[in-house]
């Protein structure tokens, strides 16, 4: 950690700076500059409060130098996490060794945005297979802007994810609103963190102390260091099975819901060893622009998406305007082979 | 609710959108212009979807004409809401009638982020009554981005909390995080939501169905219209006592933590008869710049300020960067109680 | 327009703002719902102004329902848009037809952010020929935030490009910073619009008035309309030749320069006619990212790239930070031309 | 400046690197760290190019210490700069010393958004100076997102508000687009640079060389820091009568047409010595938005306010949705009086 002085501060007030910092236990590296002194703090300064120093009126700025997170970093894990999610409960999976994400495994994603009837999902699961997809989708509790809107089906839309795992041996991924409900997620497959519990940090914690694949997706205005705080979070409990998710972030431009953020893809993977997917329904909200985004994010290296599918988009429940209907999902899932072929 | 058809769609599909909306038990009036027809839909189209609409081929735009948000809504309660926080309870208070917020009642809430021992809140206490604030705040839970950061002394600081008030005679105010915890709260007087939880649903709905005081804070990035969604939701489970809360957005704009937008209070009296308060602290994240936006925040008809006020800044554990020393918290109150005065 | 009246309005007053719009020679159809009145305005609201009526206290809201944009606007002119840039004037252009941009025409922008030098401008030049560029890039007139920073070579940095297409026959694209510097661009193959001056609207106007194909970047926080609506400053002048281009906006996010907004490239092309170029190196501000987002750029449809290139990055008087070495152009240009021959 | 080497690079890298730097003519203190080397550059920075450093891949990241901008730094003049407008040349003027900006001298600029007539623009100007303004704002040029829009009286607004300041006494402000317009204003009191021009360079080059009061309005997205590089791009010509304004930023929050950074207020006070105002007309877009955001900059120091009014905003060509009628204005006048009483 670097401490700028500010310019003119007496030698006293700057020594009682400095003997404060060494009662913390760090060394402190002393730099004379024409404007200003430059104080280079050495030893574990996680637990420093870079903006308390920031504070003081005779400091001008602090920089942190190591990042805080740790479990997650690259640095610390040079090779890429691959996330097993386990398939040999299934008893119609192919493959009973596990669907792999990262390092190379693509992961794709599809279902629709609520699981509306037992038909529905089972159709859409074997229609999202049949494409390519390798795991299902489907959402079961709800978050909704407004207390009036359709909130899911809840545990009974779970009930109707595991038929439709039944029916097609994809492992299943849906979303955890609130620690309260976890014992309902027992036998769910992947456990999705939406976009407006990114910090809810107590769910995290309790996330963290199962062994379940997270699917970890960034909060609509998070930086990509908080996002892998959270991260941080479910791991330091114990649970390395993390998942990131880019969804779209929130800016000035209107014409689309949120803004895909797709730099955050390289970027995430120059930063940390996890897996890192797409999904680009959410972030758009339009049905037209899932194809091209999809491309998109395959061509800068994604390691999966999610996208959503319904069987009629006209009639679902919620969030119709960025389904695909199979037909278009099939189209969606040979333009993303062909650019991962043209890559490889 | 407004539908607007591109142009050039054929007579047969138009008539089938129109059918499928009357289907919904919806009027239609048909308005033919020279580039579109305009569809206007009469009745109750608080359900409607109007993502879905807007993503047929056949639709350019929707837009909504009435407001989702109802209980809220100044529309349907023209008056002020006052929120009372009951004191009756409190041996030590002065006014046994309780603390009232909005409709010319102002609360000044002010304490330290995070509370650390007895010692520390009851000075706190004291001093902050001494220089007018009628609320004691202080983070007992506390929200961090990182898990190696302090976490809050949890129960023993709300402990600590009921002996400051007990001390002072002021209501307490803290902050929950999770719907597990709620009984720990059960002796708070006023329970903050935080912003990463103002769309934690479950948590919103479980305080609806308590009748105790909620301060609401605006989200990182969400709209006036959201907070106001979120407010519907505590509001929808029967708990009408909730005071909404302004504490800066995230914008590009780096020099302070967040961006405070203080037109949001005259346009949220606007749109809804709940009381709105300011957070300067948190908002700016730099304590010389608390006294300047506490009074703006006055000036443009605030129904009260939360203010973090520590003893001792440099060695708060947290957010000391935002505090205010207790004689600088003074010259804040006289400020704005001269600036309430001048408008008065 | 759609014009919506606030409930409880007044027949008297509601009349008074339908008699006004009449009189501005619109139609107006009136459709009653529940809760308000909507006034379906018919005619030419080009120059109505929207926030005016807005402004209006018995006015709850106003609506567009046609774009202002026209020229540009895919409605009226539905194929791709193909600009053609002059090749006959250069000696040394192996084709002398003229370089196609649009419908399927791909152009790679390619060369440093500052002419530095001939041997500079020159050896680069031949690199990024030889990697399949086929317009050659580079700053002349550079815009700096701080007037202490490098301000360009300005007339000589034109002579130094004009010599590098005579070594290598690739049509030069230099930026223009104001309207007074025109005579200098006379010779000069593709005049571009920097983002600080995508509303600098004297300067569009005299653009307008030449035949010279314009590259037009997106202001650092515009929303597609507004780069739309910069086009039709230049169209409206008789000037169709207009080249849009994403180069990143501003969000709060910190770890890029910008954020690339490549769903711009989709949407642009769905309301538009004109062919639509992707900035990857000021976009990112980063060199490493660049390949990744080149070629998600090229998986989501982009009409071309605009690529910084320099044969000495550690040394460039600008930008080096986001400068490609020529051989990772190399790398960048085999790949992006891998996914468009995926995805023909 | 401050360079951060990432963790397990060779010394014999490292070297080159620091050799490089003392190339430049810099003085480099070396600080060892546990997880990373921090260099310390010493001497003249500010030519040095902070992305290119960062770009290299053996550095982990690079902070400036001291600012870029020396001219308007309140480092280098502590003290306010006070800006005064002359007014010996007007013959109506009451007094002919000027009127003062800045150092406690406050500034009521008020009129139309557009001149229309001689009318409406002299007894606009009588209207604002009976309720205390001390300039009269009027556009006479007027930057418009479409071209098919009104674009102002040009060269005949400027000789209207002439009349008007003959009647009056008021010196007059006004937005010049281009540097070709120059001559007209000549007699023009101080010219307005507007949001979309902060950053045209060659603009505000052509200012500095003239002695006018220059009013310089943020930009869309534009940081604190980029609006002082710009005043210094001004001031580093040779003129120092730079007046700055904030005028609300682009975010994501869509209820005002700008989000208003009241908070930009104390901070550019803390980091330049020249005077700051507020236009709360074009922060907002909403009139009944403008008294209690005036209200607001008044109590957190502004040295100004520019405000829109108008005499039948019903049938104002441009922005009728933000103007005062003079009666408004003048209720916001006697507020923002009294609320700097009360803070005097």
């Amino acid at each position: 950690m670097i401490v700028v002085v500010k310019p003119n501060v007496s030698d006293e007030r700057q020594n009682q700076l400095i003997d404060w910092l060494k009662g913390m236990g760090l060394g402190v590296h002393i730099s004379i500059g024409e404007f200003s002194t430059v104080l280079g703090l050495i030893g574990d300064t996680t637990k420093v409060d870079t903006d308390l120093i920031a504070s003081l009126d005779i400091v001008d700025s602090v920089k942190r130098v190591s990042e805080t997170f740790k479990q997650c970093n690259r640095k610390f894990h040079p090779e890429d996490s691959i996330i097993t999610i386990p398939t040999a409960h299934i008893k119609a999976a192919e493959n009973k060794d596990g669907i792999k994400i990262g390092g190379g495994n693509f992961a794709m994603m599809a279902g629709p945005c609520s699981v509306e009837s037992e038909d529905q999902i089972v159709n859409i699961a074997k229609a999202v297979k049949a494409s390519g997809a390798n795991l299902l989708r489907g959402g079961a509790f709800k978050p909704r802007t407004s207390p009036y809107d359709f909130q899911g089906l809840k545990a009974e839309g779970i009930e109707l994810l595991k038929i439709a795992r039944e029916e097609t041996g994809l492992p299943i991924v849906t979303e955890i609103m609130n620690l309260r409900d976890l014992p309902l997620f027992d036998d769910v497959d992947v456990l999705q963190v939406g976009a407006r519990n990114m910090q809810n940090f107590d769910l995290l914690k309790e996330l963290g102390k199962t062994n379940k694949p997270i699917l970890l997706k960034r909060g609509l205005a998070n930086t990509l260091k908080e996002l892998l705080m959270s991260a941080e979070y479910i791991m330091s409990e114990g649970n390395e099975n993390v998942i990131l998710c880019e969804r779209g972030i929130r800016t000035y431009s209107d014409y689309t819901r949120n803004t895909l953020d797709l730099s955050a893809v390289p970027m995430l993977h120059e930063l940390s060893h996890l897996p890192v997917i797409v999904d680009p329904s959410h972030a758009t909200g339009i049905a037209r622009l899932v194809s091209p985004m999809a491309c998109a994010a395959a061509a800068c290296g994604t390691d999966g998406l999610i996208i959503e599918v319904h069987n009629d988009p006209i009639h679902a429940l919620c969030d119709g305007a960025q389904s695909l209907r199979p037909e278009d999902f099939d189209v969606v899932c040979k333009k993303v082979q062909k650019i991962r072929e043209a890559l490889a």
